[in-house]
């Protein structure tokens, strides 16, 4: 069954299969200190043209709590959009784990504004209240669009301007660099991001992240050991972890598996746009299509196609390529969604 | 380098690589809603013999503090060892996950006594104190000895007959079953062990860890899927980490992998022991020797090998063996040993 | 300067520093095991009509974090409005104590519809999201109003409906059964409320709370001691606690003082209605007026007297009226608030 | 029933209920902002000589957790006593609210020694391994025995030399210094304490207690309203909280109250002392007296009076005396005492 699903509907590219047997060669110091992970924590760097403190962990939702963890004390808040992550999908996380609360700002595409992130910046000072402390972006966000380096400067500018730090949630951080086609330091720390989730899984890895310090929340980063060990996401077999990120760095593979998943989204948007009866409801900016269709040419799909409804009420559903979805595989759902939109399947 | 450090310094088994290789076609459903780790599950209560619900997570801190979640609340305790890896060496995990206590019992040789568990179930039904919930023991325990199942069977009886359950950090379980070379359910639910971390990752899977909550507390595994993803150990690609332990529980890898850690071991103390000036101080049950020797000794061997000094005032240290460890390896290093007391290098 | 600003800037009633007096005598078992606490819950039962579980502890953060927490797991969540106590003056105590997320409904009076309601119970079933597990209703509301009987009924049907618990946020408990004029029974648990915050301290006590488990969670009270002490709310010389309510329980004063306050509402909204640029904004149901006024009369009136300003935005102010506050402070207060709108002040 | 069971069986003194009375005077602003908390920290600090943040707050597991949690943090431990009240009395509180864990040491009198601290401090650096931060200090000890200033100063060197802060928990504070006949400053700041818990409840308060942060981690207490809030610490009407230690430092009463305890537990251990079968087990210097007897005279004291058997094994006893205990309620416990033993009752 073809999947649309999510970008973890997809396997691993097997160029980071292969640097996992390459990395299996006799013993390794345990737990990060080999030096693949040295090695690959430099091409991070790299990629980031940052001298930055770089961690690994398994997974994406661990990435964004230990790294808000190492910058947010319990009584503070974090405020991001309705949509995010961290307060949807991670299943309360962060309020456990840190203790804090996400101070949630609607949004229309994902991207918070200034306005929303300051109608959050209230009761400072106050201690009944929760006191605002980080704002968390989230790039390329939940709907698929992209904050453009400026924006990204925007909102860290209004954020340092009243003493709170910015955390990017890069869970899809590639696709928004192959969107932008600026480099990642452009819309990262040189727009004013402290601390960042740099995400693998979804671009093609098996289970790899990484959480960047940079410059100026260095002195957090010192806790960060302890946080992630504390937070049960330290592996021991690190690097098995490190192996993925150095594979994808090396060659710029990071960057085409994102283009190639985006292109992809934007091949089915073209596809079927302008079908009757169906609306995308997102600019297609990375590797999501967000469209509204009739509710029966919804089930008619999912026979055949694995995807989620996004907004049951709506009939709005999403739709994710990947870095391993083929044009011929898009052709073909598009195909079968203009047919069952037309009622003709 | 040599190391004897720890089971995580090896690599993977090979057969595992295979499995990640074979496991990466097409698309799969994510977060374990796929035909593997439906078959990795079912295969873990093959090796366990009980209609068990088995669950998959990353590591092995992740395993204990999140099967330990599911059945303990934040103002009850867990009994364990002194030296139990929840008590030392998860840098606190337990308790700011779940908010308990851990009650801590010395032990000569790591293993829990009837009488120590006594010694720290009181204060029950006394709001100041800590309420005693659960019994943790280690198996094979951080000193290499295993619980025969007649000894678990008297602690479960005990903890079960206070009304508290029985909780098994099983990172080396595979160690302990080729060690009593009897079936896993003698040692573990027919013994009387509620939940259970059955560990892959210390026995040559990359990084692959299953919780098994046995009849007795299957209500509270209705609980665990939300304390896993909240506890941020879900993997989203799944299907690789139920990959691993199917390929070693598929042909008895698993054993095999663990029996040749523990016989290195056992060579690696036969071949050391009688030297004058050292001492092994543990039984060699599984995959550790522990043993005293000269501090000019030690040194000297931390040269040209790596591995951990146990108990630095007593000059103890711990070796350990793994999957990969060769018989020309234990020879070498049991030679450098003995060489190295005697002064000769 | 006299103060419409909170029931808490009044003091205690003269009648409740009495009975600390007499509580005074002698030595008592502490932590509640004395007959004076034994005496004072068995009149909160009687207040209530009902073979309910009562604890007492200090302030209204702990009976409402400590009574939830009775009644949530860390992965739920407490469905209430966006302007509860607990989600906006706890100061994230309910995320960091239980760890729970709290799904907050935009309301326009402060009480929850059924639909606002059902708008937050999604997600079930899925482990990616908090599930809902209890609505907190507070009574009176923090904008002065009161839920009717059938309104409690009716939000209850359909939590219980949905698997959910009831609970209830009462640190104004008195003034909504003066305002409603029936037995708290019928608005609590008759109508389906599980667990009571029963608030003294805006009611004329000095700091004295009661938490109550009704019938259908008896059994989630067993864990309520350990909960509270653990949770920093177990008084040691708890009988000057229990005294307080003991007080006001035994011959009706708690609902004499809360009627009083609700009258003196009602008066100085009668005493400001009708003020051209002056606008009531809620129905003054309890102990509350809200009101929009020009923001130089707010500064004006700043000047003499202690108030808090509810939305700045909207120059919307809150006046609380208390147990002791008398109708010449009133009658003063309303001619001032005219005065000062008019602009002749 | 006379009591010998608690400092917290007997009731507040007749000038701390006077002065509750007093302070109910109109209005005043709620939380402390308020003209009465504000003297009755001029005088703690007064008291303490020194230029401290002051904080109020109900009970003494608050002060001490609250306090703890502003320097320490999750994946840090807190050195104690194995007896101390925070490991042993506060139902796992530290490890929930603070998540961090507490490193016990054994002690033959309640006092910590610079040897059994050194102990404690291992694994420094290491990521497995909580951190040690702090040192906690119970003064006078939950065996009635005292530290003298420069045992306190020895400590905290050693805590200070290795990056630890220096924690006390001075539930018995008062009766430390007057056992000490020096100013609370010589065993507390000029020692090296950095926080304390300056008690109030178990001296003669109804339930009052003090956080107090000294100079050199002035700026942790910044965080602390907050935390106090966040933890529900916070009292809503605070004078009537501040009133009561206004009321014992105003004049002095705080230390007399405490003298007069600490003269209670002297005259009863020499009223028992030299008794054929009961033996004094611990130095009596504060207002405690621990006795091994035997359990038939146990048994049958406890027919006439409340008190805690402390070691049920050992047929070891507390005995509390009061500022309410008389001379002539001592003198007859004696008498009973000696009979009891000698079998004669």
């Amino acid at each position: 069954m073809n999947s649309f699903a999510s970008d973890n509907a997809a396997g691993a590219h097997p160029a980071v299969l292969e640097a996992l047997a390459a990395a299996n060669e006799g013993y390794a110091e345990p737990y990060g200190a080999d030096a693949l992970t040295r090695r690959a924590a430099d091409r991070v760097r790299a990629a980031l043209d940052a001298d930055a403190e770089v961690f690994f962990t398994w997974g994406g939702t661990a990435a964004n709590i230990l790294g808000l963890a190492a910058v947010t004390k319990p009584w503070q808040g974090v405020i991001c959009a309705e949509q995010a992550h961290i307060a949807v999908d991670e299943c309360g996380g962060p309020e456990r784990f840190i203790g804090c609360k996400l101070l949630t700002v609607p949004t229309r595409d994902g991207r918070l504004t200034p306005d929303g992130v300051r109608s959050r910046i209230k009761g400072v000072g106050v201690e009944h209240h929760v006191q605002p402390a980080v704002v968390s972006l989230t790039q390329a966000t939940e709907y698929g669009t992209v904050y453009r380096p400026e924006q990204v400067g925007e909102l860290a500018d209004l954020a340092h301007g009243n003493g709170l730090l910015v955390h990017m949630d890069g869970a899809r951080l590639a696709n928004a660099a192959a969107s932008l086609g600026v480099p990642l330091s452009e819309f990262t720390w040189r727009a004013g991001v402290d601390v960042l989730s740099f995400g693998g899984t979804k671009n093609g890895l098996l289970s790899a992240e990484a959480v960047v310090f940079f410059e100026g929340v260095r002195e957090r980063a010192l806790d960060f050991p302890y946080i992630r060990k504390q937070g049960m996401g330290l592996a021991s077999k690190m690097r098995f972890v490190a192996a993925q990120f150095d594979a994808v760095l090396a060659g710029g593979l990071w960057l085409r598996n994102a283009d190639h998943a985006n292109r992809m989204a934007k091949r089915l948007a073209a596809g079927v746009q302008g079908t009757a009866g169906l609306l995308v409801t997102q600019p297609v900016e990375a590797n999501a299509v967000f469209a509204v269709l009739p509710r029966r040419a919804i089930r008619a799909l999912q026979e055949n196609y694995y995807f989620y409804v996004w907004d049951e009420a709506a009939d709005e559903v999403r739709w994710m390529t990947t870095f391993a979805t083929t044009e011929a595989e898009v052709d073909a759902f598009a195909d079968d969604v203009r047919a069952a939109v037309a009622g003709g399947r």
